[in-house]
Order: structure tokens, then sequence, then C-alpha cells
């Protein structure tokens, strides 16, 4: 290195799969000036490829310490990535996180903070890890009006779901494949529940639309209870179930959030992001159709992304959220309607998700590979009775748009209507 | 508008395809406070779709007024569109261009003059139109080492060969559908003879490699050869023919381009990108391999790169070429090898393109289609050959990597390591 020139110092609190993969490029490449000066860990007992002295065991020390110039936080705790990062921001730090988690829950704060205090905060790894998929919605489509938003942005179930596809196996083989390859967590519901792609999905409203939705009140439906017959029953329609987090403007100029399993056909770009793959539809006004796909995880991948964030950082790149200024009303899950794929192999479970979903009996089918239901169904009526689907272990998919319903006169009923 | 706020006022030169899709957008969208305030074009005699008082005829008016905050250069002509943007970079102006074979030809004097003048000049919409590889590759991955950068970057010769495949046409039928579309030139040979993907692998190079090339010294093959036939012979392999830009990093380190027909197979994400649209893989070090795909021209979609430049150009964004302070070396032909498909419907005219490629006899081989030729081929042969291979019409593809090939010993013959 030039010896004239002050590398970046660099405090990282997180030494985990991202962590380590950012620390190892940076290891490789001299010549970026970068330097990681402090490291903060959680357990002073976990065994790690630097030697212990390497490390503090209180971020708080990283917090303190007025010589770093930057610091990056890819801790797994959302609560304590908040307490750090936002710290951090009312120093008028500049920072770099991946925790979709907490930005998804604390945007909006995280925005005002920056603002307030002067700091930046840049997260390209935490949406489709190596895919930079913020910057350009943020920056290249600025001002690009946009129908949709789309993707595969949970790597762990789409591995899962390709392994079913490919195999014609059952989720619980395929879930404990994943787990073994290191592509699913211990514990698989954030990815498998669709929280975490929820997660993304909320973050990237914030730049493709400007609207900061609160994650809690975006409609997630996950693939625990899918099995092989779901496949197949896609495959029947020459479609694959995937997972797609989706934003959408609606006819009435409002936006809406869905993350759910979907059949979706080879016309998609997305039927072909397969394993442990991301992929990302853009349907722009004016640019059309753009599709972008990559690795969304990985310590190497995620940890690009993580240094291209360090880069940016210094010269000077901050996001600019343009849409922020003139943004749409979000439209969640009220007046809302899909054409759903609903099953269970319990017959009178599946009838009694109809009835959840005010499904008519005559939406009940059965082919060589059993009974299912489709139908349009209300969002607020999957939203309503989401913990019971997810409890009783019913498969539900998507297999069209989401789209406004107009609101019914008083006193006519749905099932006037359908009849 | 915000009568406080002064618009930006663009002086656009050119109202083609390109310009008036830049002009129709911002027509559709004042509140971004941006103006047109002047319009340069060639022809007073032309029909327009706005009134003739709207236009001057003399560029260079604009670049006298200097009350213009950003210079739009869109026009046809390559020698013209480099004397009014290096002129406007001696002012130390802000430019935004869509010519790419003024760039690919000049790009180190325009780099230059930036430097020199205090300007700006950005040109995303000269590379794959509505797709933001040019900032993606000199932004996001401008520290990253990428062993490829790859793609379809002509949509009209990629809409001829999707059509002869689809239809399974020959060349002539299929050109002419797409200029009666109007994908194609009436004087289709800079798209046809893949001197277009040729000026955009140029440009690329710049910013993935730091590299500035010499279009001229670029081995460019086109499709002017093609025939039914050879759709036929790459489908046999389960795979299709398209038109790949390539830059490539050698296993020695130096980096190369090429630009040729190539087989390509359903592994590549190349093999999914059809009729006119425009796909760029990027294989990289630690982030993997990215997949971009969108429109590649298009009034609209293009028009809508160009207002993402002027949006950063406002912004204060510079494109860094930060990869150029430690470019590796080109090796543009020399010791190059490439396994090669060479066809002509002649006999004796194939025969004679072997002994230019230096493929022995046994490298000829007849299928149910017809008779071909196959086999490792210097690249610095199809270089030296390039024009007569044209010429003759004999359609030439990649079928495999290009790779640097061991110097052979003093007195050594190819033939004779072949024999």
């Amino acid at each position: 290195m030039d010896v004239d020139k002050q590398p970046l110092r660099i405090g990282l609190i997180g030494f985990g799969c991202v962590g380590q993969g950012f620390y190892d490029i940076i290891q490789q490449q001299p010549e970026l000036g970068l330097a990681v000066t402090r490291i903060a860990v959680k357990s002073p007992s976990k065994p790690r490829t630097l030697p212990a002295e390497r490390f503090s065991f209180h971020a708080d020390e990283l917090l303190d310490d007025p010589a770093l110039d930057l610091l990056i936080e890819v801790i797994d705790d959302p609560a304590e990535a908040f307490r750090l990062v936002s710290a951090a921001l009312r120093q008028g730090r500049r920072v770099v996180t991946a925790n979709k988690a907490m930005l998804a829950r604390h945007l909006p704060e995280l925005v005002q903070l920056q603002a307030e205090f002067g700091g930046t905060l840049l997260y390209e790894a935490a949406v489709c890890g190596s895919i930079p998929i913020i910057r350009t919605l943020d920056g290249y489509f600025s001002h690009e009006p946009l129908h949709a938003v789309s993707g595969i942005f949970n790597g762990s179930s789409n591995y899962v779901l390709t392994r079913m596809t490919e195999e014609g196996s059952d989720y619980g083989p395929a879930l404990a494949e994943a787990q073994a390859k290191g592509f699913a967590e211990t514990d698989p519901s954030l990815d498998m529940g669709a929280f975490d792609p929820r997660s993304k999905a909320v973050i990237l409203a914030a730049h493709a639309y400007g609207v900061f939705l609160n994650p809690d009140e975006v409609l997630n439906l996950g693939i625990e209870g899918i099995g092989a017959v779901d496949i197949a029953h896609a495959a029947v329609q020459g479609r694959k179930v995937k997972v797609v987090a989706g934003l959408y403007r609606l006819a009435n100029g409002r936006v809406t959030a869905l993350v759910t399993p979907q059949f979706v056909g080879p016309e998609s770009p997305l039927y072909a992001v397969e394993q442990e793959f991301n992929g990302v539809v853009i349907e722009a006004k004016y640019a059309d159709t753009q599709f972008l796909r990559g690795r969304g995880a990985g310590g190497h991948p995620t940890g690009s992304a993580v240094l291209a964030d360090v880069l940016a950082i210094q010269r000077g790149f901050r996001y600019g959220y343009a849409k922020q200024a003139a943004a749409p009303e979000a439209q969640l899950t009220a007046d809302l309607e899909v054409d759903a794929y609903v099953r269970h192999a319990d017959a009178g479970v599946l009838r009694e998700a109809l009835t959840w979903l005010e499904l008519p009996a005559k939406a009940l089918q059965t082919d060589a590979h059993g009974a299912f239901a489709t139908g349009p169904v209300a969002v607020q009526q999957l939203w309503a009775w989401r913990k019971e689907l997810r409890t009783a272990g019913i498969f539900v998919a998507r297999v069209g748009e989401v789209r406004p319903v107009a609101v019914l006169a008083p006193g006519v009923t749905k099932a006037a209507v359908l009849a």
C-alpha cells in the first residue's frame, strides 16, 4: 500500500458468513486501501479463523472508537443490530448493514437519522445478496414509473423447491438436504415461512415506490405445507412453484405487496431461477421489462455486495429515495383479490379452509394427484386466516395476478355474486 | 412546476428514435423539472412531430448557447457526434450521448477531456439500451475481479436469429421481416456484420477491466453468411446460434475481446434471450455469475436510459473507470485459439476456407443437413482472413471458449502437431 495514503479504518461488527466473506475479499485486495482495524463478535468461546486478540466482545467499544472511519454491521440479531446502527447514525457515522429484518422494521427511522445527523447507511447486501437491485431501483430507476417489482428473494426456500421439482421428493427430505448443504438454517421458519423475503420486499418498496411499509401488515405465506403433489399440480399446467415476493402498482394507482408461493410459467424469467439463486423482474413504464439474476447468499457474493457499499460510501454515494416525495398510497390487504390454489391432504381440513377463504364447494377438484381447490380469494381472507392456514399446514399458492375488487354494495354478499 | 425552481435547460442534438423517446418521457413527467429548451436536427425538410420553429438546423448554435445546462447528443453520424461532444467537453459541459460507434473509437480522448476541462460525459444508453450495465460495471463492480463479461448486445441480429430458429426460415426472409418491423436498418451491415456489438464490447472493456481497446483490432464476425442449415446444426446439439460479444480474462491474466456467432446451450442465460432483447452475463470472482436482461433498443427504453443519465449528472455522478489504474494488457488475436464451426454451401469454397483457417481435411463433416467443418482455429487466422470469409459468405461460429495457446517451438508447424 502507498505509505502516504491512510487506509480506511473499518470496524466490523459480526464475523459470521458475511463478515468473514467480506474480510476474506479485502485481504485478497490490499490495493483497495481498506483495513479492518477492529472486529466485534458476541461469543468469546466460539472457534474462529483469526487469533482471539483480533476480537472485541463488546460492539459498543467500536461505537466508542472515533478512529474508525466506517462501521459494518453483519450480526444476526435484528434488535441489537438496530441499537448499534441507530447509535452509529446518531453519531453521524457511515454504516453498512446487511440486516434485512432490522431494515424492514426500522427503515423510516434510519432514513430520518441520516437526514438529522448527516451519516450514511447503505445496505445492498440485505436484498438478493450479490444483485445490485437496491442501487438500480434507487438510482437508475429513480424516476421511472414501475408497474411491478417481483422476484425470488430467498435462496433457501428456492433450493428446497428446486430439489422437490427435480427429484419429485417431498418437503421434509428436500429441507433436510438443504440444511445438510448449508442452504437452510437449523430453524428454517424465517426462510420457509416467507418472513425473510417479506423483509426484502419491504426494503425494495422504499426504493421502487418511495413507500415505507410495515412488514407486519404484508401478507406472507410460506411453503411449510407444500407436498410433492403441489409440485405435480403445477407441472400439469407446465408451471413451477416459486415463492414470489412482489410489489405491484394496482390499476387504482396504489401499491400492494404480497409474498406467497406462486405457480410460475416459462413466460416468466423467474421460472428459470433455480437452486439457491435469486432473481428480480422489474416491469417499468418506459424501460420495459428488466430481469436480474445472481447469487442471493453466500459469504463471498454477499461480502462482495458489502464491499461495493463500502467503496460507494467512500465516493460519497447515498440512496436518494427519490420517489418518497410523491409516494403512492399502499393497499395491502383490503379490497384485493387473487386466484388461489388451496390444498391439504385431509379432505375435512381442506373443506374447512374453503369456508375460511369463502370459496364455494364447487371450487373443490380432484385429479390423479389428489384433491385441491382453486378460485378467486380475497387477500383480506388470506390475511385474516394466515395463522390458521399455517398451523393447519394448508398449502396456498397464487395462480394469477393480484387485483383490486369492486366493493360490494351493502347487503350483497360475495356468495350471492358467485352463485 | 415549482415557480421558484429553475428547470434544467437541456439542448437536444438529434430528434430520431432516441431523441424523440427521451422528449416524450420528460413531457409526461413535468415534475422532473427538465426542459428541452433547444433541439437541433440536420434536415429542415423532414416531417417532424413538433412545429418547425422548435428546431435549430445548426447544432453549433447549441454549443454556443451558454444558457443550456446540459447537452444530449443522439445523432447517427459518429464523426459529427465526436466533433460536437468533444467540443462540449472542452467547454467543461455536462453531456449525455448514446453514440456507441463514436464512443468506441474515441473513449480515451473523451475521458481525457473530462479530466482536463472538468466536464462530465455519461452514456448508459449506448450499450444494451435500457439495461444499466455501464454503471453496474463502473460502480458496483468497480473493484470486483471479473472473469468475463459477455452478452447479446445487438437486438437486430438477435431478432433475425430468433425468427430463423422459430420458423426454420433462411437469413434473407428473416432479415426482410426484421426490416419491415423496424428492428433492422435499411443498411443492415453494422448490425448483421457485428460491428455494432463490437463497439459496445469496446465500451464495456473500459469499465469492466479499465482497458481501452481499438475497435479496429477486435475480431468481429457477423451472420451475413448464415443459413437455416446452421441453425439446424446447432439444434442437433441442443444449442442456438447467438451473436455473442465477449470480454474474457485469459488464464495468463490478459484480457481478450471477441464478437462472433456462437453455439449457445441452455446452460447459458443467453440461450433464453430472444427477439430484440439484449442480455449480459457477468462472471465475477466473488459475486459469482450475474445476468441482466432487458430491451436493447427502442425510443422509450433507450430514452429512459438517457433520462437516467441526465438525472445522474444532476446528482453529480460520473464514471470512475476505477480499474484503469491497474488495467491488464489486452491480447486480441495473437496466440489465441477457439473451437470453430465453419460452413459454406459450396464444397469448393468450404475447402478453401479450411486452408485459410489451417484446418485439416479431416475437420470436414457431413450430416443430414449438409457439409461443415469443426476444429480448433487460431484467432489470428480468423483475423487475417476476416474480409475473405465475409466476402465469400462463409459462416463461422464459436462452439467453445477462447483460450491462449502455447507458442510452437521454432520449426514446428501446427499441421505437424495435429497430424
